[in-house]
C-alpha cells in the first residue's frame, strides 16, 4: 500500500535525468581528448623535490622496472613526507623490498624484517631526525581560502544531503538549487563534500579537509592507534578506492610512473597478502629510493599535471560525469572523486 | 565576503558526523567477524547453473590456476547469461585466451582474432543458437515488489538531494528525514540511489535498476552501439569501479573465486592494454570453461552467498560504514556500493 510513495517517487525520478535529456546531442570528445587538446599553461610542472623514483629489480624477463612517486605538497601530510625524503637520501629504503600484495587492496613495501608476521630476521635500524606525527595530522583545518577555492570548483559545489546549506547557499545566490544546477552527481558517500586543489584531490566535511584513498596513491602503514607510522612501511593501493583508510592513515603521494609493476605482483598467500615464508623468493627487491632533485639534472625526469583550477579540468570533469564519446549510449551523469583522475605526464627534460 | 555563507556551512557541519559522535564507543566487530558469525540460514546456495569453471593454463611454477565465475540470475542480463552457457556448452571457450589487461581497468579474455587490433589470424565462428539483445535490455523494469525491498533495504533508504522523495516519504512516516537517519552516507554519484538485492549490487532511478560495475564483476565486451555483445569475449573489472559503464554494457556475473589470477597478469602494452603481436606470448591461455552443473557431481564446486535480505548483512554493511574495530580511529560514516561486497564462500560438496 505505497502507492503514494512510488508516485511521488516516479515523478521525481522524471526530472532528475539530466543527463539523458542531453543524450541526443552530437558525440562529444573523450575525457583523453580534452586533456590532449589543454593549452600549455593549463600544465603545471611538478618539482623534482617532489619526485621519487624508486628502482625495482628488473623483471623476470630482465627488463627494468623504474616506479615514480610524486609527494604531496603542502598542507597535506608534511611530517611523513619530510620522513620519507629522509629515509631516501639516507638511503635507508635501499635493499627493502616489497613484502605484501593483497587483491584488491594494497601492494607495500619496506623492511621485511619489520612488522610482517613473516619476519625471519632483525629489523633495521631506524635513521636519526624522524619526526613523529599525531592523529591529528591525517586532516588539515580548512582555511577560508580552501573552502572559497571549494565552493569556485565543479565537483565542490555539491553537498551532499544538506538543506540547510543549500538554503544557505541559495540566500546568498538566488534559488537556483543543487538539483537544478544538476550538481548532486558528484555527491559522496565519505564526505559532505570532494573536491580537487592543486593537483590532488581531497574531501572535506568544512572544517577540516583530508586527501582521499584513491588507486594508486601511496600512504604510510602504521601499528594500532596512536602510531602514525613513520614512513618505512609504505603501500599503494592497488583497487577499489578503500575510503575507509581516509583520515585513519597519512596518505603521502601517489604513483604517477610505473604502477603496473606494483599492480600486477603475484598476490600473497599469507594474512593480509603478506608473502609467506614459503614465499619470500617472491618478494619484489627495491634497489634505490632516490629524491629526484639530488640526481644529475640530465637524469631528472620531469613531470606535469593538468592544473585542477583550470577551465580545461572542469570540462575534463564534466566529461568524465557525461560520457558522449562514439562507445557510450548512456552518460553516467555523476562521478566518484576517484574517477577523475588528475592527468599527469612526463615532459622532455 | 562569504563569511554568512562559511558560518552556515560551519553550522551544518557540527550537525553531521553521526559516526564521529559514536566514536567513543568500545571497538565492535570488524566486517568479516560478523560474516564468521553469521547464522546458517542466512547462507543461500548458488545453483550449480549458474556457476562457470574457467581453467587457465598453469602459471610460470606449475600451479593450476581456476576461475569461479557466478552467472547473474534473473531479471538481470539473461539473454547474454544464455548465450555465456551456450558458448561453454559448445565448448567454444577452449582454447580462447587473455588478450588485454589494462591497469586499473579490465582484464578481457575471448578470440585472439576477433575484434583485437593485434590479431593475426582468422576469428573462429561463432556457435548456432546465440540470442541478440537491444540496449534496453542493459536495465530491468523497477517492479513494485523490487521497490518495496529496495526501500526496505538499509542501503536502499538513501535518496540523494532528494527534497521531494524525502517529503513524499516523511509524509508517509512521520518527520524524521533522511538526514537524521543518517541514511545520507550510501549516497551515489552514479544514480539516484543504489541497494542489494538477492546477492547483487545495483543502482536504480526508481524506473529502472542495473547492476553496478564493481571490481570482480564480469561484463560482456562489444563493438560500437547498437551492438551489445554476444558473451564471445568477457571482461572483469580489476581497479577501481568504473562506474561510468554501468547501463552501457551488459554485466553478465562476478568472479568469486581466483580473482588474482586474471588481476595479477602483466599488463599490456598497445592501445587499451591488449598486448600487442610481440606479446602474444603472454596472452594467458584458457584451456576449458565449463558450467558447474555439467561436471560430475562430486567435481561441482559449491558455494554460498550472504542473504542481502539477512539482518546479518544489514549489520555487516553498517560495520563496513562505520569501522570501529581497533585499527581504526574515525568510522567513515558512509560506504560506497562497491565496497559493500556481499560476502560468497566455498562449502564442502
Amino acid at each position: 500500500m505505497r502507492t503514494a510513495r512510488f508516485a511521488a517517487i516516479a515523478a521525481l525520478a522524471l526530472t532528475l535525468p539530466l543527463a539523458a535529456q542531453e543524450a541526443a546531442k552530437p558525440a562529444a570528445l573523450a575525457p583523453s581528448e580534452i586533456v590532449a587538446a589543454a593549452p600549455k599553461a593549463d600544465w603545471v610542472a611538478i618539482p623534482a623535490e617532489d619526485l621519487l623514483v624508486m628502482t625495482l629489480a628488473p623483471d623476470a624477463d630482465g627488463k627494468p622496472r623504474t616506479v615514480v612517486i610524486q609527494l604531496m605538497p603542502a598542507p597535506f601530510s608534511q611530517g611523513w613526507v619530510h620522513n620519507i625524503r629522509l629515509f631516501a637520501r639516507a638511503k635507508w629504503y635501499d635493499g627493502i623490498s616489497v613484502n605484501r600484495v593483497q587483491d584488491n587492496y594494497v601492494t607495500q613495501w619496506g623492511d621485511p624484517n619489520y612488522d610482517n608476521p613473516e619476519a625471519t630476521g632483525k629489523p633495521k635500524p631506524l635513521p636519526e631526525g624522524l619526526k613523529v606525527m599525531t592523529e591529528a595530522e591525517y586532516v588539515v583545518h580548512a582555511t577560508e581560502e580552501m573552502l572559497e577555492q571549494h565552493l569556485n570548483s565543479l565537483v565542490g559545489q555539491v553537498r551532499i544531503a544538506s538543506r540547510d546549506l543549500r538554503a544557505a547557499t541559495a540566500a546568498e545566490e538566488g534559488s537556483e538549487s543543487v538539483e537544478e544546477r544538476g550538481d548532486w552527481r558528484y555527491s559522496d558517500p565519505y564526505s559532505l563534500s570532494v573536491g580537487h586543489q592543486k593537483g590532488w584531490p581531497y574531501a572535506t566535511d568544512v572544517k577540516t579537509l583530508w586527501p582521499t584513498h584513491c588507486y594508486g596513491m601511496v600512504g604510510v602503514g602504521r601499528n594500532y592507534s596512536p602510531d602514525t607510522g613513520s614512513g618505512a612501511e609504505l603501500y599503494t593501493v592497488i583497487g577499489h578506492a578503500p575510503r575507509h583508510l581516509d583520515r585513519n592513515i597519512a596518505l603521502v603521494g601517489r604513483i604517477i610512473e610505473g604502477m603496473e609493476h606494483l599492480s600486477s605482483l603475484p598476490r600473497g598467500s599469507g594474512a593480509l597478502g603478506f608473502y609467506t615464508a614459503e614465499e619470500a623468493g617472491k618478494r619484489t627487491p627495491i634497489l634505490t629510493v632516490r629524491v629526484a632533485s639530488d640526481l644529475p639534472t640530465s637524469e631528472q625526469p620531469r613531470f606535469e599535471y593538468l592544473s585542477t583550477e583550470s577551465q580545461t579540468f572542469a570540462t575534463y570533469a564534466d566529461a568524465i560525469a557525461n560520457r558522449r564519446d562514439p562507445f557510450f549510449i548512456v552518460p553516467a551523469g555523476g562521478a566518484d572523486i576517484c574517477n577523475i583522475k588528475v592527468p599527469v605526464r612526463r615532459v622532455a627534460p
